[in-house]
């Protein structure tokens, strides 16, 4: 095992590229994969790269992922081929002065290894929860866990977070000192996830009020709150 | 050089897990492209699958997308080594009433294939600008262009879009008949990517009025609008 994430980064996932930006502490890894809500994995066929957007969830020193048991990727990906997990928050765009220094603000982390397929029942329906936690906190204990048939129909990989590198880069545009007399206008445009007003499934029952855990969520708020509310705010 | 965009998708691209989500026409794969703000590169090192997030744009059917000439990434591309990327958005979280039938709603791309390495002026300087007017709109013609030295320092590559499937969840949750009953609310929880209040940057001259290039973009909407015309819509 290569353990990098602390301050000896393996080669394979040095930040080379203007080094300032890379961190390899596990603060700042775990919080970048905790407060990405997808992610994106990477695996090898035939020479080819495959990428595909899944859902995460990091539980202490391991990253888990899902997907349907019929899935090819996972099911390569659970037999210990290489893979590469990448967690992307995108902050903002860089807007300088000349094309060449504008940029983005963003976090995030590349994390390789192989990966291994969680078969102990226990194991596997802690994964769900956590991966269920991941995407919205509270919701798993307001629905129907999974039954025997679905938890068979889920294949659940587990990767160890043990080589890992952040790349953080925040604040304003770095323009050459010979730019800054250029009369236009330079800063940052931030982004972020924001929720829009929940939209209830077409078949839900009369009298049904929302999900505490829609309701309690803060991460994606701004538009987030419930009509109620908005209409209280904007008096 | 194999079609598959039009409605025979590749072995290599096609959508397996539910088929039905799969898109090969060009129109659906072109507009996820162009509205996703990132896009996620991959390629592979000794078997090691690497996923980096960066910047791309489209223009007619190739995919371009650049960085540093330092960057091994962008060499290792602009080489011919197999390639894939892929673009995300993420629209939603999908709540059902089992934590099986959660999702989340999206649209995607992935394309694969071999880069090839920009290197004629014209068209490098046209591909910058192209990623540039990607990333926001109008910029370009209010920036210093890249002189010499930093055309130079950047390298750009090309991916024709050739092998490509875009995946879509869109709607509400499908639950099992038999959960229709249980009481808890479902519905979808719409996300979308805003943006705040533009930051000047530290060394901007008094006087100097917003960009008009995102004074007048409206992909980012809501909270996107300057100060005071925040301030009129609160009265």
């Amino acid at each position: 095992m290569i353990c990098v994430v602390a301050s000896a980064p393996s080669d394979r996932v040095r930040v080379r590229r203007l080094p300032a930006r890379g961190a390899y502490d596990r603060a700042t890894i775990d919080a970048i994969l905790d407060a990405a809500p997808i992610c994106h994995l990477g695996l090898v066929e035939d020479g080819q790269p495959f990428v595909v957007p899944t859902i995460h969830a990091r539980a202490g020193d391991v990253v888990y992922l899902h997907g349907s048991s019929a899935s090819r990727a996972m099911r390569r990906a659970g037999e210990g081929t290489s893979v590469c997990v990448t967690a992307t928050l995108l902050d903002g765009l860089v807007l300088a002065r000349s094309a060449f220094h504008h940029s983005m603000n963003y976090r995030s982390v590349v994390l390789v290894g192989r990966a291994r397929a969680v078969v102990e029942r226990d194991e596997k329906l802690a994964a769900l929860r956590s991966i269920s936690e991941h995407v919205l906190p509270g919701r798993w204990d307001e629905v129907r866990a999974p039954n025997e048939v679905e938890m068979k129909a889920t294949s659940v990989i587990a990767l160890a977070i043990d080589e890992a590198s952040a790349k953080v880069r925040s604040g304003g545009p770095l323009d050459d000192a010979e730019d800054l007399s250029i009369g236009c206008w330079a800063g940052v445009l931030p982004l972020r996830i924001v929720a829009g007003a929940p939209i209830p499934s077409d078949d839900l029952a009369p009298g049904i009020a929302l999900s505490l855990a829609v309701e309690r969520d803060r991460r994606f708020d701004a538009v987030a709150a419930p009509p109620a509310t908005r209409r209280d705010r904007d008096r």
